[in-house]
């Protein structure tokens, strides 16, 4: 069974399970950051992954960027596996603005997050699943 | 014909050719750190690339990753796509470790590089290159 690291489960808010990943938002309203944590135990490096699984990742990746994209005309997106705080593996989808705190720089471990508020996080959920749906077979 | 960035072919070395990517190892000793950049010009993002695209290079990341680890040892790998800087499509591979200088935290925009000494960078690559082959077809 799948276990999520309690950091994880405690910093983000989940979404959706795709066929390898479960997505989660992260509790972060500076950044529309989305994780993607495939189901998975003890594995910490995306080369761990069978060549099928990081095929997989790679799809479910793209599909989330492009969901992003649509739902908030960022100027970029970010994608990472970091991984050097929580060791599960975990990989970052995250939408960049010129004005976002930390332009031009990476978003990790700089500042306090600020939680989303209820109301705005469930619209901005709704509008980011409509358009993954537009572009998916994941609906 | 592929165009690199000014300031990627300043602050890199060339390693190789990759079937999709030119692989570059980042003039910078504090971090073991490569560069992959796919031969595909104006593109910004990975999932502009195309499917088969996007499945090439995360085959050409898994495997310099297994290749840097088994070069360095390191604790983690970090794999990132940002581009808020230098917006060609570039996809950072980098070695940690609990000793470098911004762990745990992301290796990006912070302190000043250091340039690698000759003889140490060549054996380096050396190095990798044996275990790069080792572990593929791109002999």
């Amino acid at each position: 069974m799948f276990k999520l690291d309690p950091r994880i489960e405690k910093d983000s808010i989940f979404v959706k399970e795709l066929p390898l990943c479960q997505l989660r938002l992260q509790n972060d309203s500076r950044y529309p950051w989305f994780v993607l944590l495939p189901r998975v135990n003890e594995l910490t490096e995306v080369h761990q992954l069978s060549e099928h699984e990081q095929m997989q990742l790679m799809k479910e990746s793209a599909l989330v960027s492009k969901a992003l994209t649509a739902t908030t005309q960022c100027k970029k997106i970010n994608v990472a596996n970091l991984g050097n705080v929580v060791a599960q593996l975990h990989w970052h989808v995250v939408a960049r603005f010129e004005h976002d705190q930390t332009w031009p720089g990476p978003i990790w471990g700089i500042g306090a997050s600020i939680a989303w508020q209820d109301q705005k996080r469930a619209e901005f959920i709704d509008s980011f699943l409509e358009n993954l749906s537009q572009l998916s077979q994941f609906k």
